[in-house]
């Protein structure tokens, strides 16, 4: 760690915040160089040129993987590790000390603009996803920057907006990725969001960056802003806010010195984060030569077998897929030739090339393709006229593979959508296809979740999301069977807008955004609410079938969870299962959902071939927050271990019991009579008293008074001055232990 | 008003709590007398003889009026009134000063145990029946308590939760209906609740207590506190909490002697609450005379005909009811012979009669009719052989009656259901009796809405809520027509506990419990989500059937809106109808629900006439509580004004044009980007000014970036400094109007 002793209070002040648009600052006289931090997370958006002050000129080429909502869909750690490998490479090429992500904010609507940017609605599969990818870019000595620190579930107002969430899903369900991400991984950087969270800028609360951070996840980087997040740069240097980005043209820099000239804010604090932005530049001085020169080849290959690991089959009635190769095809939808592979704002990536499907496809079928635009992505032309060619090609064809997705200007950073509906025009000509080939496959493009109205008319339908630059062949693999689909959702696509968890509560107004769903997110919501879907989380099939064993569970030494069952492929081709662990503790005390996530396994079978799928539950993930006191805390009790293909097809259930954490609660004159009588030492206690008076205790006065604190009326359940002696007696005997 | 300056310091403290259970303390010495205050709302529950510490011992006969629930259901603002001074007469009569009621928290869940005492999902239906029993009960010298206030809207551990609610549903829904009845009817006194309030107890809340209650509403009267709601008092005499019920035993007002004396509390606020005190017992004192002792007979049949009026049809397939006073009936159900008709708890009168159904069919019908209990009360007994037995007899007649509801020990004051669902054995039942006769009347008995799974397989549904005494009676009116019903629902009757819009939010846990809702409580929520239910709010048949004319809405002088709808009845008997004026602003700029209950009016009609239904609809009620100003705002636009036989059975609509209140949103740098583009003066400067910098502003540009406030990244849009200078400008020449 550097002595910054022979740096001034102005140059420490310097350091705090960026030279422009991209860069630190360096301090040249005490060998402290500027280094770059570029925008991500699936490629390296580095402005070609000087930079302009709002950073949107046009970058230099770079591989255009997929995004985290297809990424995220592959389930698939050892390919995000190398993805992220791949874009440390990219990175040190064109001498970037930190690629700023990956993001794993959750899905918390599926209107959020920005959800292409995410891996999940559920905090273990964005925290294992996002940990292999940034595992991966820092092997190759570049810093990730996790993000967007925190509760940043929409682009609505996102610089102002509070999101007011309680304790228990602010920890539970929006920081737990990113705790497990800090824990596992420790990326250089984690970057605040923009948002307030229960009313405090994030870019400046000491509870987040520091207390929460640092103190109890250990994390040891840098905490670098969003980009124009700081509002008070001051108390960000208090709170643990290291370097603001973009440059403020020096007026912050003056206002952290003034502060620390006027004693508002110690030098000891400025100290800590101007070291932590000399760590940074160390780390990434220290990174190794790049090798050479992008192998353009190489990546794009890997772009092209991490996408085909992405599409997720949701239907595919009388196995129409994959398709015969000869079979005469008729592809319809622009999104076909013109791919929808990636999402707007930061992370718009300059491609090193762009494959289409309808190319693809033509190269790998043996007959002649059809196709017809079916639409245009903006709307224009003869709608009536391209629907109908459309019909009379599907009508001709064999089969007929219909791409449909949102217009790349409905979703973008910057703004949410308005609802989850395709456009009119391509519902119109699906329905049309439909009604002319019952053979329709439907491949989507699409960011963010929409409603799949024709979902039941339709034989097959493909979900991709967004693909990165070798979408179009990768499809294509999956169409005819080169690559059998994997894919599993990591967010429910739901049967309306209406249906979901945050509806009547996203995306606020005035300044606030009340996470009123609570616990209740995604999959925990439909389950709960016994609400119907159109394709639940974890959801995904493949051209082979699976048939899962009994499964077995048992506490390892270390009190961690082994989940073991062995999954056959009982079909003809070889295939990828993603095996879900989902547990539940029917006895809780407190609120919780009927399965939630904790752990998940990949097994990779050929025809016939049976494997053990082992997950490992870590013991930490079946702990609630307890707000009483401030903790984790882990209950005793019987869990049930339930192990799925999906969230709703759960193939083997155990159960497993856990001794629980010590807790102490204990009693006092607020505590109800009902709480006094359950207790193992006041309870009986109590009741003797209480025996002893005239009347005992009947049934009906425990169900009408029992909820009111025993010392709150005078007299009940006994006299004041004797219920503390009773209560101090009891505490003085034995703790309780919850 | 008294002069305090004879009292001494510990006097004016003594005055400040209780006595005993139910009597405020004397002051012999200065002429202050002790008075009584005693329970309702329903029906007085004074206690016989000496009180004992909890006053759950027997109470003196009274008459049962129905409970809110019931009453509620009538929208009957007349009967209300004219129960209120029965309840006076009998309170004055007894010498009860004041007597506790009306409750009128909102049911958020149908599983609150204490709906019984409350009227509605909807403040309006709230506000404007409980104002009318307060001008009952006040006209005849006797206070009324306004309870529980507020925010209190279930009993799992009442005396400790903090209701967690946004600042828009707590004033638009769980404060709006308090309001109404304070501005309109004054009430001598109002009663805090136990709950805390976004984490401070009511009864020490200044904000709620002064702020709001007398500042804001001019509140003129004395609150007390329920029954062992004090936390701190001395926090409660600052706050505005005047009265502490039931005595402390001298032990808070030697508290509240202390603060003053160390000054931590001033003897200005002792003196404020110690007034109110004396206040209260002047008002009293000046009780005229009881002109003599309880008439029985007359208030029993006022119970009756408001019972008759608080029924609601549901449904009446084929116009089944009213029966034929000859046709062969079979009264089926133990409810039917043992009445259901109070609730249990403070509230829970000893009748000076009760009427049950059986006798009074009997003494209607000129038939035999033949009676099965079908189920006990407690479950006990052979189920089989009681469900066979009245399967038997419903088989035998041209129709079954059959009396189902919910047993008296599962709803209660003290507790919340966990479910809503009626007993297995009565579901049971009514499956095979309605399989053995298709003429079959369920009338039902419970105190929170139950969920009706038969609802399709039965001919008829008569809800029956708790209709006190004389339900039974009354109920045999409705059977044979002798009553027309005309009730309806004042909440919505959903499909499944699932689909109610605290589900995942109630009850909470850990002394929180979060409103996550918002404004979208009962049909708001059901309306918005499109979900569908069993039975709509405001439902409710009659014998007879409603034409609606066309709707007309002006504004009058005073700005409150006149909505006129000329009602006809078409069918062949006379009835009442309530006809309900709903609005919603599809223009508005902040959330509203597709439509909100603004006003009602009751027609009377005999067949083939027609009448006027006139409705004023305040302007006040138009207006959202705007959370940036903290004040009611009522925004320009055109209302939506839907006139309905129920929420979803709108018969007329037209839209009115309303003048919004001046509101001033001013700029700052925190505006942001597209703020100041829309801003009439503002905008076209900025517009102006951006036009001149090359590029201009390409549409992208606004939608990535026009959330950023406008002096949060340097140089956009603007130079930072030349942004100020525009806002100033733009300030100086007009200031926006919303």
């Amino acid at each position: 760690m550097d002595d910054l002793s022979d740096l001034t209070l102005e140059e420490k002040a310097s350091l705090t915040s960026g030279a422009d648009f991209w860069r630190t600052k360096a301090v040249d006289r005490a060998g402290i160089p500027s280094v770059m931090l570029t925008d991500g997370p699936h490629g390296l958006r580095k402005q070609a040129g000087d930079t302009d002050h709002l950073g949107l000129a046009a970058s230099v080429p770079a591989t255009c993987f997929p995004p985290a909502v297809g990424l995220g869909a592959s389930w698939d750690v050892d390919v995000a590790e190398r993805v992220g490998e791949a874009l440390g490479v990219e990175s040190a090429i064109e001498d970037v000390a930190v690629l700023l992500g990956p993001g794993i904010n959750i899905k918390r609507s599926p209107l959020c603009g920005r959800n292409f940017e995410y891996f999940s609605e559920d905090p273990i599969v964005s925290g294992v996803m996002a940990s292999a990818l940034v595992r991966g870019i820092q092997s190759q000595g570049v810093g990730a920057s996790l993000k967007h620190f925190a509760a940043n579930n929409q682009e609505t107002d996102r610089l102002r907006v509070s999101s007011d969430v309680d304790p228990r899903p602010l920890r539970e369900i929006y920081l737990r990725g990113f705790e497990r991400v800090v824990r596992d991984a420790q990326p250089w950087t984690v970057m605040c969001s923009y948002n307030r969270v229960n009313g405090v800028y994030t870019s400046e609360d000491p509870w987040l960056l520091t207390t929460v951070l640092r103190d109890e996840w250990g994390f040891e980087g840098l905490v670098v802003s969003d980009w124009g997040a700081v509002n008070n740069r001051v108390a960000g240097v208090a709170a643990g806010l290291d370097l603001e980005m973009p440059s403020s043209g020096g007026r912050t820099d003056a206002q952290v010195v003034d502060a620390v000239r006027n004693g508002s804010l110690t030098e000891d604090a400025l100290d800590r984060v101007a070291r932590r932005v000399v760590n940074l530049v160390r780390k990434a001085q220290a990174r190794p030569a790049a090798s050479g020169p992008l192998d353009v080849d190489a990546h794009h290959a890997l772009a092209r077998e991490v996408a085909g690991r992405c599409l997720v089959l949701l239907k595919n009635d009388d196995d129409l897929l994959p398709l015969a190769r000869d079979a005469r095809i008729a592809v319809i939808g622009e999104f076909a030739r013109t791919p929808r592979y990636q999402g707007a704002g930061s992370s718009q990536i300059n491609p090193t090339r762009l494959d289409n499907a309808l190319d693809a496809i033509r190269a790998e079928a043996s007959t002649d393709v059809v196709f017809a635009p079916g639409f245009t992505l903006d709307g224009s032309g003869d709608t009536d006229a391209l629907r109908a060619d459309a019909v009379a090609a599907a009508s001709d064809c064999d089969v007929a593979v219909v791409f449909l997705g949102v217009p790349a200007d409905e979703e973008s950073e910057g703004f949410d959508r308005k609802h989850m509906e395709l456009p009119a025009d391509q519902l119109r000509l699906i329905d049309a296809v439909a009604a002319a080939n019952r053979n329709t496959v439907v491949v989507l493009s699409n960011g963010g979740a929409v409603t799949l109205p024709f979902a039941g008319s339709v034989a097959a339908v493909l979900e991709g999301w967004l693909l990165g630059q070798a979408g179009g062949s990768a499809t294509a693999d999956v169409l005819f069977g080169t690559v059998n689909p994997s894919g599993k959702l990591t967010e429910t696509i739901p049967l309306r807008l209406e249906d979901t968890p945050s509806f009547g509560n996203f995306p606020g107004e005035h300044g606030h955004v009340r996470y009123g769903e609570g616990l209740l997110v995604g999959y925990r919501w439909y389950d709960d609410a016994r609400t119907d879907v159109a394709f639940a989380f974890g959801h995904g099939l493949s051209y082979t079938r699976f048939e899962y064993g009994d499964v077995s569970a048992t506490v390892g030494a270390d009190g961690d969870i082994v989940v073991t069952v062995p999954v056959t492929n009982i079909g003809s081709v070889a295939g990828r299962e993603v095996v879900q662990v989902y547990t539940s503790l029917p006895s809780s005390t407190v609120q919780r959902p009927p399965r939630e996530l904790k752990g998940f396994a990949v097994v990779s079978l050929e025809p016939g071939e049976t494997a053990e799928a082992i997950v490992v539950v870590r013991r930490d993930e079946m702990a609630y927050w307890d707000v009483r006191i401030d903790r984790w805390v882990v209950e005793r009790g019987s869990y049930s271990i339930e192990v799925g293909a999906s969230s709703r097809d759960i193939r083997a259930t155990t159960s497993l019991e856990l001794e629980g954490d010590d807790v102490v609660l204990p009693l006092s004159l607020e505590s109800s009579f009902e709480e006094v009588l359950a207790h193992p030492v006041a309870g009986p206690m109590l009741t003797e008293a209480l025996a002893s008076r005239p009347g005992g205790v009947p049934p009906e006065l425990v169900q009408l008074l029992g909820n009111f604190p025993v010392g709150r009326l005078d007299g009940f359940p006994l006299p004041r001055r004797d219920m503390e002696v009773l209560i101090d007696d009891a505490s003085s005997r034995k703790e309780h232990r919850g």
